[in-house]
C-alpha cells in the first residue's frame, strides 16, 4: 500500500481525495497497489472539507511521517514550498506537486535534490494534458524544433469571446472574474506571467535551458482592441496568447505575449478555456495535445496520475528527463535580438503627410512593411495599422519609442507579434 | 550501454538506427547511458540500407546474441512476429515493436509472458503521436467514457481531398497510391481494418477488454459519395473513418467506420494524412492528442522513444496499463445494439407514392426520421438522403436490407452513421 500526505487541501487536494477514494478500483488495478490518501494540512482546520483524513496545520507533520510515502504539494508560492519539497526529499520521500511558480525558480535545484527518489510535476503545466509525458517520455528521440502553448485558459477564454462576441477588454475581463475564471488580481493571467512559468518548465525538458522569469519575455493581452481584432479577422489571423520557445542555431528564444497566428494553424483552433500546446521535433515533426488548463478535477487527474506512475515504478525518471546537458553551447537568446513580424497600430492625425513621416521611421528603423491599413476616426484623428516583415525587436522597440514621441502620434503604439 | 537488435530495417527500422546513431547527443542525455544498435535482420542481404550495422537472415541471431538487450521488432504480420517476439521475452528480452496487427491478436497472451520485462508499442497506434504514454499513464487517474480517433491517414488524406476538392473516390485512391500513401490492395486500409487494429489496442489499455478484430464492427469508406458530401457541408458535418469506443452501462462498443462529424468538434478539424485522437475521462474531460500517424521518421521517433525509457527505467510499466482486471462485468456490446443516428442515402423512382411507403418502413422499424432531403436526378429517378434520431443498429441494417429488395429503390441504401 502506498500512503500519501496532501499539503494544501483546497479544489484540487479535495479533488485527489476524492479520486483516490472513488476510483479505487480502476487505480489500484493501473498501479499494481493500494493508494491511500493518510493525512493532509491545511490552513484553517475549522472548515469543512468533506474529505476523511486526518488534517493538520504543520506540513512538518506530513514531512517527519515515517509511514507517508509520497507528499504531494498543493500549498502554492514559491520559498514556503521550496523549504517544504525540500525537506520531504531529504527524507526520501517521493514528491508530486502542482506548483508551477516553485518549479519556474527551482527547477535545477530540485532536480539536483531529488537524484533517483520520484519528483512528478505533470499538473504544473496545462492542468489535465499530459503534455510532460509527452514531451520528457513521448518525444524523447526528438531535438526539440519550437514549442508553441496556448496555457493560461483564463486569456484564451477572454480572447475568443472578443474575436467571436466583439466584446471589448474590460467588459470580458469583468464576467471572467465574475465566473471565477480570472482573479480579483488577474495580472498574473492577463500579464502572461502564468503561462511564462509554464513556458520555463517546458523549456527545460526541451532544451536543458536554465532561466528565469525575469530573463525572458513576457506580456499580456491587456492592450487588445477591436481594431486589432478587426485586422485579424480582414487578414485571417486569431489572437492568442502564445508562449513560444523555439531554437534557432545555438540559440533559444522564450517568450510569451499576445501573437497573430494564422486561422489554419492547428493552434489558432483552440478556444475558450481549453489549452494546447503544439510541439515540433526534428524527427517526428508537429504533435498537439488539447486539454483542460485548469479545474479542480482535470489538475486532480494528472496530480494521480504522477501517484499511479510513482507506484508502479518506484524510483522516477530523471525529474527534467536529462541527466547530462542536453545540446552542446544552447544558449537564451537575449530579448533584444528576437525576429518577428510584428503588427503596430497608432491613432495619428488625419493631416497630409504623416503617413510619409511614419513609414520614413520605419525605413530608417529597417524595418520593412508588409501591409498597411489606414482607417479614418472623428475629430480630424486617423487609425494606422501596419504589419512588417520580419524584423529585430530591438528595432521595433526603438521606432515604438520614437513614434510615441512624435507630435502627430496621439498615443504610444500598440504592438501584437505575429507567428508565421 | 544499452544494446538493440531490429529485427525488420526497412523504411522504420533504418530511421530507427540512424535517430539512435545522428541524435546520440540528447538520446545518452536523457537516456542515462549510450544507445546503440548492434545488429539488423532483413529478407534481402544484398539490398544496401545505407545503415552500419551487422546484418543476418534469421530473427534467431539476434534473440540468442546474449549481447542485445532490447530487440526491436518491425518485420509486421502476425504469426511469423508473434514467435520471434515470444522467443526474445523467453529469453529475457526487453521488447519494443510497432506492429498492430500483432497486438491486436496477441496483446493479452504478451502481457502474460512478457511480466515484468518490459514490452512497448508506442509506434503501433497512431504513429509518432505518444498516445500510449498519454492513455497508459498520463490519463490513469481517469474512468474512460469515451475513445473517438482518426487512426488512418490514407483515409484522412482521401476523405479531406474528396471534401475540400469535390473529387470522386477512385480517383483520390489513384492519386493516394500514385503518392505512396495508399497501398497496391488499398483494403486493409480503406475498409477500416488498420483503424480498428489500433482500436482494439487502446480499447485494451482503457477498458481492459479482450476482442479480435472479428468481434467488432468494422466499416471502411469505399461507399462515400459527393451526394454524401453535399449533404455533409450542409448540415455543418464532415465525413471522417472514426475509430470509436464509448462505454454505456456495463458495455463497451467498439467501432470503426465512415462518420458524419459535427464541424465545430476538435477531431473534425483534423485533415489530410495527419491523426488525431480524442479521449474522454471521467476525471480530466476531453484531451485530444495530434500528430503524424505514419512516415518513417516520425514511427521510428515513438520507437526510439520507447528504448529510452526501457534505459531509463529497465523494467516495464504492466504492458497493458493494468494487473488486475479494470471494471469488474465490463463487457463487449453486441454490434446489433449499437444506438446511434443514421443518415441514408438511396436512388428512387420519382414517382408519387414513393416517399410515403419508404417513410412507412422507417416508422415500422422503430426508426424516427429527423432529416429528409429529395433531389431530383435524370430519367424519372430521384435521390433521397435521410438522417435519423438514435436508432438501434439491427433496426437499420433490417431497414437497409428491406429498402434493397423494395422495386422502386434502385440500388442497396448507402449509409453512414452520425455521431452527435
Amino acid at each position: 500500500m502506498l500512503k500519501i500526505g496532501v499539503i494544501g487541501v483546497g479544489t484540487v487536494g479535495t479533488s485527489v481525495v476524492n479520486i483516490l477514494k472513488n476510483s479505487a478500483d480502476i487505480i489500484t488495478a493501473r498501479a499494481g497497489q493500494e493508494i491511500v490518501v493518510v493525512s493532509g494540512v491545511v490552513n484553517n482546520l475549522n472548515k469543512d472539507r468533506g474529505v476523511d483524513i486526518k488534517l493538520s496545520k504543520d506540513p512538518m507533520d506530513i514531512i517527519n511521517d515515517p509511514e507517508i510515502d509520497v507528499v504531494v504539494e498543493l500549498m502554492g508560492g514559491v520559498d514556503e514550498a521550496f523549504v517544504v519539497v525540500k525537506a520531504a526529499l531529504e527524507k526520501g520521500k517521493a514528491v508530486v506537486t502542482a506548483n508551477k511558480a516553485l518549479l519556474a525558480y527551482h527547477r535545477y535545484e530540485l532536480q539536483e535534490l531529488a537524484g533517483d527518489i520520484a519528483f512528478e510535476y505533470e499538473a504544473s503545466v496545462a492542468g489535465g494534458i499530459p503534455i510532460i509525458n509527452a514531451l520528457r517520455d513521448g518525444l524523447s528521440a526528438n531535438h526539440i524544433e519550437s514549442i508553441k502553448g496556448i496555457m493560461n485558459g483564463t486569456c484564451n477564454y477572454m480572447l475568443t469571446k472578443m474575436m467571436k462576441e466583439g466584446v471589448d477588454y474590460q467588459p470580458i475581463l469583468d464576467e471572467a472574474q465574475a465566473l471565477g475564471y480570472a482573479e480579483a488580481d488577474p495580472t498574473f493571467d492577463v500579464g502572461g506571467f502564468d503561462a511564462a512559468h509554464k513556458l520555463l518548465i517546458l523549456a527545460s525538458i526541451a532544451y536543458g535551458i536554465d532561466a528565469k522569469p525575469e530573463d525572458i519575455l513576457i506580456e499580456g493581452i491587456d492592450n487588445i482592441t477591436q481594431d486589432d481584432i478587426a485586422f485579424a479577422k480582414e487578414f485571417d489571423y486569431v489572437i492568442k496568447l502564445l508562449t513560444i520557445a523555439e531554437k534557432s542555431g545555438n540559440e533559444v528564444e522564450l517568450r510569451t505575449h499576445a501573437t497573430l497566428v494564422k486561422n489554419e494553424e492547428m493552434i489558432a483552433k483552440i478556444d475558450g478555456v481549453m489549452n494546447g500546446v503544439s510541439v515540433v521535433g526534428d524527427m517526428v515533426g508537429e504533435t498537439l495535445y488539447y486539454g483542460p488548463g485548469a479545474g479542480g478535477n482535470a489538475t486532480a487527474s494528472a496530480v494521480v496520475a504522477n501517484i499511479v506512475d510513482i507506484a508502479r515504478r518506484g524510483k522516477g525518471s530523471p525529474m527534467l528527463g536529462f541527466t547530462k546537458p542536453l545540446e552542446k553551447g544552447l544558449k537564451l537568446k537575449s530579448k533584444d535580438e528576437i525576429v518577428s513580424k510584428y503588427y503596430l497600430r497608432m491613432g495619428v492625425e488625419d493631416k497630409p503627410g504623416v503617413l510619409s513621416s511614419v513609414t520614413k521611421m520605419f525605413a530608417e528603423h529597417e524595418i520593412s512593411i508588409e501591409t498597411v491599413l489606414q482607417r479614418p476616426c472623428d475629430n480630424g484623428a486617423a487609425t494606422l495599422l501596419f504589419a512588417t516583415h520580419e524584423a529585430v525587436e530591438k528595432n521595433i522597440q526603438s521606432i515604438i519609442k520614437e513614434l510615441a514621441a512624435a507630435s502627430f502620434v496621439h498615443s504610444k503604439p500598440s504592438m501584437i507579434r505575429i507567428e508565421s
